[in-house]
């Protein structure tokens, strides 16, 4: 994927017949019951198919839960990527662009947010290599950018070894409290998260 | 419980027969396989005890479920409120001292706290009232804190409204990627966290 292209959607409208409808219900599935609360079953009746039409596009239960974060964390890693790559002079606008996009992310996909952060657990061997990879790779990007912010003397915490780590904890987590009804817009939420990014590692005003 | 009197284990050895040996296999299984994906078989199984007596003990899993977080829950709020009322002059300082709290527990009980925020969501009725009610009252010791700290003219962030979210939210993944065995010991880690909580409030020096 060119890194300056828009992200995809998480689940488009498909051409191959159900799995957009089966991808959908598996997200709800997942969200409302978690991995193993979930039944293929459900998926099928939430997707308005047949079990034997479900296993004709997954093979098993965790291989829809490996296609979900998969996509999940792809974009995630895509739009943040996208938007620390974009121009910028310094180390604080390119961090606070990156929260904006990753938070971004979560706001828009929240329900997948969530089952990637949840259900990743559940995964095993290449699924989970794929997935824990890319998770890295965003993770990856935010380091890079506090110890450019380091060196530059922009950022000025005495901890940049885990800081990383917690901004993107904090933004993950708002995919467990955020209402898209309440007080904050996305908009506001995301500046609001990149201000506390930014406090957070002591950068000079 | 007395404020001032220091945190009860989660799980003490037991005078109740099996109790304690229960409740440990019970949060393994929690831990390692999550709420849904755990059978009462296993949990008798790690317990070294029969299914029938297992259901002597704990009348169904969710009840089960219900006392570990529900202990897990007031364990911490009974550690923070502790570090919140200790003598001190200063917000700041009992910010400090309430965060060091939090991240002991999250450390010393890292499996609970995991179990704790990944599988709240599958309590229901009463068991679930209990344990929201001390997770939202360990929250409301954070925001009391920043409120007194922004009136007091010591944390001058532009939003204050969302900064305990953040810290607890920040503080509680402690228990997805934190190893004892590595570069930080509790101590360090809990200074690093209170010093994280500080800055993103923007404390003033």
């Amino acid at each position: 994927m060119n890194d300056r292209s828009p992200a995809p959607e998480l689940i488009a409208p498909s051409t191959r017949g159900n799995e957009s409808a089966i991808l959908n219900a598996a997200l709800d599935a997942f969200g409302e019951q978690g991995f193993n609360g979930a039944s293929m079953r459900d998926i099928a009746r939430g997707a308005r198919t047949s079990l034997s039409n479900l296993y004709n596009y997954f093979p098993s239960k965790s291989e829809l839960l490996a296609e979900l974060l998969r996509r999940a964390n792809d974009e995630q890693l895509a739009r943040t990527r996208h938007a620390a790559n974009a121009e910028a002079t310094t180390a604080a606008e390119r961090l606070r662009a990156a929260v904006k996009a990753y938070v971004g992310f979560v706001v828009d996909h929240q329900v997948a947010a969530l089952v990637a952060i949840s259900e990743i657990r559940y995964l095993a061997g290449k699924n989970r290599e794929h997935v824990v990879e890319a998770r890295d790779q965003t993770q990856a990007i935010f380091e890079e950018i506090v110890a450019d912010g380091v060196s530059a003397g922009e950022f000025t915490t005495p901890y940049p070894g885990d800081a990383a780590r917690n901004i993107t904890a904090m933004c993950s987590a708002i995919s467990t409290w955020y209402r898209p009804e309440g007080r904050l817009s996305k908009t506001q939420l995301a500046e609001e998260q990149s201000r506390y990014a930014l406090a957070l590692l002591e950068a000079r005003p």
